[in-house]
């Protein structure tokens, strides 16, 4: 592949079974030039809050986050997840280096006002400090970022991973000479026109299509805040933009994001 | 205090309490020179364990570690206990950053043979990378180390926190020019003549000292990995070794190992 500075993200399944988890990894491996991958893991800290008897609340597919959750959503993210996911690294040879949003004071963030709904201890991000990992990218290590971040004044919070991978993403466009490359990894092999047909992968997709594929109820609620993210990142300079499983990432058949289809990028 | 790279350890209450840790953290910014902390951070983990209907097995003073207590070993100390000390070492201006061993493969393991005791997912620790955080330490941020290591083929393991300390503070002295500091911080302000009478701390404590308190029954059982792990350091080189809490240490009224009391040891 392209000599890029990519980011990746995953969550979910991809990071928490062992099959999809190795697949994952397999695909990190394949980049060349500097790498983050960006995590979730949401399931589990949904399970391990109902062993401990907080039940999880959601508002429009993502998580309210009181002291209890928050807590839970550190032990997880941070501790199980990241440190799992470092050492199978450092088994394939991959120097790595796993890191929360206060390590390096890498993410700052300020807790999101309460309107309507009091997401709790949920940080929307204030600023960016990917200058901190340059010498670790340009020793061949790869970052491990988890959806945890902070406020600067000792507070951890709760970051979405999709937002954290499109804000670094976009850091690091503004910052490094390298073109940016950002994925997120899906449970399927990409945008598709129908949920039920894994092969209608839509190629290249732009605002437009998405809005016209939005309107015909195409995209599910989940997938909405990625997308947004997404495009977020493109619109900001993020040179190229990917969803897909690692199959499809892989072999390139997964869909691209672009601000409008053109001859020039619908060619092959 | 003299120019030397520091290596302070602190766990139970001085990591968990409020108050507690946060004079262990203002004792932290008075050191010069290059500073690495290393936690412990056992009392939660067994609380979240209990909570989880897991039982904390011990065996002399030391945890036995199935595959659930990892997890939580993992969760607690990796996560929740890392991560606030990080967050809140930020807000006090001291950048940091939290690794477990298994991060830049700072401290592989070997998981401990089955023997009288099955240990679990205990690591006895075979290499210490400390030049890996040299970058960090020349830029002036502080590694807060958390007490889990990882075999080097994707196995997390937990290994004591006294030990990982001593171990650091030894492989620094072995890869720096600097004198090496070890702190180990505990809930009294040294080790005790009268274990009921704080003002009864040894000043200098050299290993005959040692055995001799040891034969009196003045050291706790508690106390004797930390004190066997304490001397090794200064056996294996490191410059000064010390033990008390926030107050005596910062105070120098704290217990200092000596190989042997001599006239210019003992003279202030």
């Amino acid at each position: 592949m392209k000599h890029m500075l990519t980011v990746v993200k995953a969550g979910g399944r991809l990071v928490e079974d062992d099959d999809a988890r190795r697949a994952v990894l397999d695909l990190l491996l394949r980049f060349e030039g500097p790498l983050v991958f960006v995590h979730g893991g949401g399931a589990m800290a949904s399970a391990l809050s109902r062993r401990l008897g907080i039940e999880p609340r959601m508002h429009q597919g993502r998580r309210i986050t009181d002291a209890e959750s928050l807590q839970v959503a550190v032990m997880v993210y941070a501790g199980w997840m990241n440190k799992r996911l470092v050492a199978e690294l450092q088994a394939r040879r991959r120097p790595a280096i796993g890191l929360s949003g206060a390590d390096l004071d890498l993410i700052r963030c300020r807790r999101r006002p309460v309107g309507e709904v009091d997401w709790g201890f949920v940080g929307d991000i204030e600023a960016v400090q990917v200058e901190a990992l340059q010498p670790l990218l340009g020793a061949g290590i790869t970052p491990v970022v988890c959806a945890i971040t902070h406020d600067g004044r000792g507070q951890l919070l709760n970051t979405n991973a999709d937002t954290i991978a499109a804000a670094m993403a976009t850091a690091f466009r503004q910052t490094t000479p390298l073109p940016v490359r950002l994925v997120y990894l899906l449970d399927r092999p990409g945008v598709l026109r129908n949920a039920e047909d894994d092969r209608s992968i839509v190629p290249l997709l732009s605002p437009a299509d998405y809005e016209a594929l939005n309107d015909s109820g195409a995209i599910h609620t989940g997938m909405r805040p990625k997308l947004h993210n997404a495009f977020a990142a493109l619109q900001a300079g993020v040179d190229e933009v990917w969803l897909g499983n690692p199959d499809s990432i892989a072999a390139g058949r997964a869909t691209r994001l672009v601000q409008s289809v053109t001859a020039s990028t619908a060619a092959p």
